[in-house]
Formats: C-alpha cells, sequence, structure tokens
C-alpha cells in the first residue's frame, strides 16, 4: 500500500463542505499508466452522529488509515487500467473485512441475534446491476452482488436463495460466528433493553443517539476508470434490532445504490427514508434531466427532500468527467477520495 | 356491482394507443357523492405477448369481466369519498383472488414448485410506502404491503420475517395449497423441461414466448381520490421458476410502484429491467423534472430506454388532474381506467 501524508487543502468543490485534503507524493511522482485526469473514486464508511467530542485521536487515526487504505486498494485498480467495477469491489472489500463499519465482518445483529447482510453494485456502461438482501454466511456480500450482476439473469436475490447461489458460484462463504463482534452484540444488548418486547422503534426510540446511530454505518464506493465507466456500490449489516426480514436501501437500485452513463451513487443513512426517496436515481435523475450538477443535485436531495421527509444520511458520488460529490445531513460521514487530479481527501466530521 | 355496457369511443389519450372505451351507464346516471372530476381508476393484469388469434372470446370475456369488475371495486370507494389506498387495495384484492393473473391466487411456481409472491404500495401524500418479498403464504399480499406501510418503520420484509408480521396484524394467511392452479403448475412443468438443470435461462430460452410470457401477469392499480392524493399499487406471483429467492421489480419502490403528489405509476414487465431503468421513479422524475405529461414520460421510458435495454413491459399511471397514462412495449397488456370524466376503458391488445 502506498503511503500517504496529509496535507490542507482547498478544494473547489461546490456544496455544503470545504475540502482540506490529503496527497499522496508517492502517487503524484509514479507515472500512471493511463491518464490518471481520467480516473477518479469516492468511497464512504457511514454517516452519523459522528462528533470529535465523542471520538478518540487513536481511534480517529484508524478509521483514517482504514479509509485511505479501501481508497488506495481501489484507486491502485484505476491507475492500473482496471475497471471501475474492480475498483469499487476492491474499496469495499477492505472496508467489509474491518469492524470498523457496519458491513461484512463489523456487520451489527438484528432482533434474533443473527447477522443479515445487504449489498448491491451497478455499472453505468450496460447499466447491469446485482443485489443480494439478508445473507448471513457472506464474507463480502458485494462480490456476491457482482455475480449476480455478471452471472445470472436475476437483479436481486435474497436471504438463503442468494447463499445457494453464492455456493454454486464459489463466492466464499463463513460461519456466522465470523461477523460476532463484541461492540456489536452490546449494541443489540442496548437496544433490547431499551425496547424490550416492541415490534418496532417508538418515535421516541429512533431519536435516542445510540438507536439512531446503530442504523449507521453502512459501506460504499463509485469509481470512474480510464475508459469512462463508472460503477458504484454498497454493503451492509442493516439496522440494529431488525425484525422481518427487513430489507433497507442498500441492495434496492436506485435507493442505495444507482449509476448512469453520467453519474453514479452510493448512500448511506435511514434506509426506509432513502427507498422512499429513490434517494440514487433521484440525483442521477436531477443530473439528466435538470442543469444542477451532481453535487447540486445530491444537495437538493440529502439537505432538501430528504430533510422535508425526515431522513438521515448522506450520500458519495462522481460525474462522468470525475468531478466528486458528497452530501450529508449528519453531524459526519466517513468518506473519502481521490479526484481527477489525484488529490486524496478524506474526511469523517462536517469539515474535516 | 354496477353493469357496463360496451361502446366504442375515441380517446384523447396522447401516445401509443387509441382508446375503445366503455361507458357505464349507471354510473353516469348515479349522483356521485363527491365531485367526480377529481377521482380516477387505472389497472393492469400484466404485459406479454397476448394476440387476439390465441384468445378465445370466452376467455376473453372473462378477463374482460374481471378487470371491469376490478375497476368497480377501487371507483366505489373513490366515488364515495374513501382514499386512493382503499381503492388501489380493492382493485388489486379482485385480481389477487382470481386465477386470471400472476398474483395472489393465480401466482406462478418457482423452480422448487412453490409460490412466493411480492406486492408493494406508496401514498403520495407523505411518501409513505410498504413492499413485501417472497411470501408465501399470504393470501393477500397488497394488503400485508400496506400493513407494512401503515403499521411498521420499515418500508420492505422479506419472506418469513413478512409472515410473522402478518401474523401479528392478523392479515389473513392460507396454505401454500390454496395458490395451486393446474395452469401455472403445468407452465412450471413445460418450462422445467425445457431448462431441466438450468441455473438460469439462456438467451435462447428467455425467446421462447412461453417461458417469456410466464413471467408476465403482474397486477397494479394507480388512483386519484377526492382529496388529490395518488396511490400505486403492485402485486406478483414473480416469474416461473425463479430461483435464489429471486426479488423482481414489483416490491421494489422506484421499479415496480412509485407515487409522488404528481405522479402514480404501477409496472408489469420483465423485473431485472425495469429495476435496473428504475421505471416508475424515472417517470415521476421526467414529470418533475421535464416538460412531459405523464404520458410522454412513459413513453420515453418505455418505447425508448426500456427498449435499449431490451426489457418487455408496460406500465399504467396517473396524474394529479386524473389524466390516466399507459404504455406498453408488448403485443398487450389487460388494462382498465375510469378516467375523471367517468369515462370506462377496458383492453387487452393495442388498440382495443
Amino acid at each position: 500500500m502506498l503511503k500517504t501524508h496529509l496535507t490542507v487543502l482547498i478544494t473547489t468543490l461546490i456544496g455544503c463542505f470545504s475540502n482540506p485534503a490529503m496527497t499522496n507524493e508517492n502517487m503524484q511522482n509514479k507515472e500512471p499508466k493511463k491518464d490518471s485526469s481520467s480516473i477518479a473514486l469516492v468511497i464512504h464508511g457511514g454517516a452519523g452522529t459522528i462528533l470529535k467530542k465523542n471520538m478518540t485521536d487513536e481511534l480517529e487515526q484508524t478509521y483514517r488509515a482504514k479509509l485511505e487504505e479501501s481508497l488506495m486498494a481501489g484507486y491502485q485498480i484505476l491507475e492500473n487500467g482496471g475497471s471501475s467495477t474492480e475498483a469499487v469491489k476492491a474499496a469495499i472489500v477492505i472496508m467489509e473485512n474491518s469492524p470498523l463499519f457496519n458491513a461484512g465482518k463489523g456487520s451489527v445483529f438484528t432482533h434474533d441475534g443473527k447477522n443479515e447482510l445487504d449489498a448491491s453494485i451497478m455499472a453505468s456502461h450496460d447499466l447491469s446491476a446485482g443485489a443480494v438482501a439478508g445473507v448471513s454466511h457472506v464474507k463480502n456480500p458485494i462480490l456476491l452482488a457482482d455475480k449476480v450482476r455478471t452471472e445470472s439473469k436475476h437483479v436481486m436475490m435474497a436471504r438463503e436463495g442468494a447463499e445457494e447461489f453464492a455456493k454454486e458460484h464459489n463466492v466464499e462463504l463463513v460461519d456466522q460466528k465470523y461477523f460476532y463482534t463484541q461492540r456489536r452484540w452490546e449494541q443489540l444488548q442496548k437496544v433490547l433493553k431499551s425496547t424490550p418486547q416492541k415490534s418496532q422503534l417508538s418515535e421516541d426510540e429512533a431519536k435516542n443517539s445510540d438507536v439512531k446511530n446503530s442504523k449507521f454505518g453502512t459501506v460504499g464506493a463509485v469509481a470512474l476508470d480510464v475508459n469512462g465507466n463508472i460503477t458504484a456500490g454498497t454493503s451492509t449489516g442493516g439496522m440494529t434490532n431488525k425484525r422481518y426480514g427487513r430489507i433497507g436501501d442498500s441492495p434496492v437500485i436506485g435507493a442505495g445504490t444507482y449509476a448512469t452513463p453520467l453519474c453514479g451513487v452510493s448512500a448511506t443513512g435511514h434506509g426506509e427514508y432513502f427507498i422512499r426517496a429513490a434517494v440514487t436515481h433521484d440525483i442521477c435523475a436531477l443530473v439528466e434531466y435538470t442543469d444542477s450538477n451532481i453535487q447540486q443535485a445530491a444537495d437538493t436531495v440529502i439537505h432538501e427532500k430528504l430533510v422535508k421527509l425526515g431522513g438521515d444520511g448522506g450520500v458519495i458520488g462522481l460525474d462522468k468527467e470525475g468531478n466528486i460529490m458528497m452530501s450529508f445531513n449528519t453531524e459526519g460521514m466517513y468518506r473519502g477520495s481521490i479526484d481527477k487530479d489525484g488529490k486524496v481527501t478524506i474526511k469523517i466530521y462536517k469539515d474535516h
């Protein structure tokens, strides 16, 4: 993995965030095999009430290092002329394999003490898409979603059926205990204690920050490759204490993930609102049908439409020129990007 | 139920279809309790290779009578000042309870000889939505989807979990054998015979009309009530021989069903393409962001975008003024409407 050094830069990106950024000296010295102006990558590791005062320096550095590792994994593929699909998978697998995020290894627990993971991926060049919902034994759901995209006539598979497909296509399966982490288990116990016999969260409970934040931590990536193809992908463990085979927005094409030749978007947040607002498709529709650029489109959906509905969360994305977009209406969002000029940005809070 | 008589009328609807229509004398004589200019209803019973030459007069009349019964069930509610949500549910329940359509009672069989039903519903006034995927014991999935919409914080529930929620909310459950129909069983055997051990349909098989048509028959309804609220709903048995817990477009908000204060749409067709094109949301986005009216928007998506992707099927819908939209790129679509002037239309083929 390439080493990076933090430097603060002012970015020209439009919207609610200014952009202190990282530059990568090694990367800038390296002769890219393809024109690096045509490649770009953006990732997120979830949005929520992420406040500096609640974070130790050590934990913050751990998050930043993992986001950087994810970015580098994806960017190396793009630099070597690889596809945006491979880059998105590589970036997401790094986060799925980390206990830091609510996806793969670090997935939250359901009401019944299980882990049910969702993921989806979509490629712009042929609008092909794959999604899996409620899988319990798949180490990297994003890889299974991509197998659904490339190896089946279906777009969306659920639960045991999706795992049967995984077996037939040699996607790595693991025992449920692989997903056990003390932190997530305690999160479930805390939520269960506050909502012992209820079948759903009440409004008061939904306002409780422990419950609220236990929904977040979804990961995602959007890449533009040297051939101009955009891929968007999203992976999640869903919502702590979820029941009834709940499916959130992450595996729903048009809600959690969407890609067109003009625009790719991955979302994270309170999934029910993201489904109802068809967030990722709506952003791409604004880019296609109006004068909005991708940042303006995302801000319209996240800061206006979604706020009106009552939905918390955020999105990342990029357009066909490689312009990076990030937008969220929460306190923070784990996020990072390497833009078309090779500039690396990693941020957690509103402005840094 | 009110009796109707067929008369042929030329309609003013824009698009690919002219509109021989039914007028309902009783209905026109009846003094509506609310201003009938503000209410409208449109339904579909699936699109596909429906050709006059393959249809007996008797079967055709049976379909037309059932579509009429569905329309009347929904319209009576609207006429009495009831909500668009109640009207959509009433119209869809009639079709779910009939063996004629691929929804509820008449649902197709999965690869394993089971029935896995999907449904969704969305209301414009608060963008609330509910969806269920892969339920096997729910007599009327549209009623369960609406319970998810009104009685849970979730939008989408799958399989056993959705049925657990159904039990807790007294939604009628039935034995799997309720869904057995000789016709659907034979359809599965025919498809299995042509694709014995394969995990997916090949391109050749997908072109075979038996296989192709076995995908269709989804039902849906969109209503505008006296308060100006639009509701859209969709229900299906999915695709014959489906595997891997496949989820089609019907329970995907933005694909099979979408409603905004401007526009409501329900889709039927080859679900995978409808998910990738986010068909129902895209139509509503065109209405919201461009000068297109709902018929033009639907024709753009169904006859241009979807054809380019290779997707077969159709949509029905209406806008806030009660203008009816129908659009399909197949040979036929079972469909009917009662427009804002109370004019009743029932059609099966391209032009009648």
